[in-house]
């Protein structure tokens, strides 16, 4: 049962910026958009990666490079539709 | 030294939402921000909760259960500055 659970947050707090980057992109704008977020919630993420490497834990590693990549896209949106 | 990167790497995808969430009470606008990536966010750090409290594991619960505050109130600035 609990590991089902952290498939499932896993699969919800990963993904979850997926919706968040379609509405910046469909809408053109991301002033509303925290460039401080984007940056901690990046290097955080980076952070735990490396967290999972030295301790070789995969699905520590696995959803955070799954983050990684659309944080980075998140992080792309902010810097050509923000301000 | 991982366990640093434990701490560092849960200070900062817990506490990103915070200046996100000043940001858009100072805008008193929150219309960029899709609701359907708060509610991802929100119904996956309860998981992630619920997750640590069944294994007992102090760190996850710990930082699930701040995570969870501070998504509540940005999902009550969505609510209240949102479309």
């Amino acid at each position: 049962m609990p590991e089902y659970l952290g498939y499932i947050g896993g699969v919800l707090t990963t993904c979850c910026y997926v919706p968040q980057i379609i509405r910046v992109f469909r809408m053109k704008s991301a002033r509303e958009i925290s460039l401080l977020f984007t940056l901690m919630l990046l290097v955080g993420v980076v952070v735990w990666l490396s967290y999972g490497i030295l301790l070789s834990l995969g699905p520590v590693i696995l959803w955070n490079a799954i983050a990684l990549v659309i944080i980075a896209v998140l992080l792309y949106a902010k810097l050509k539709y923000g301000r």
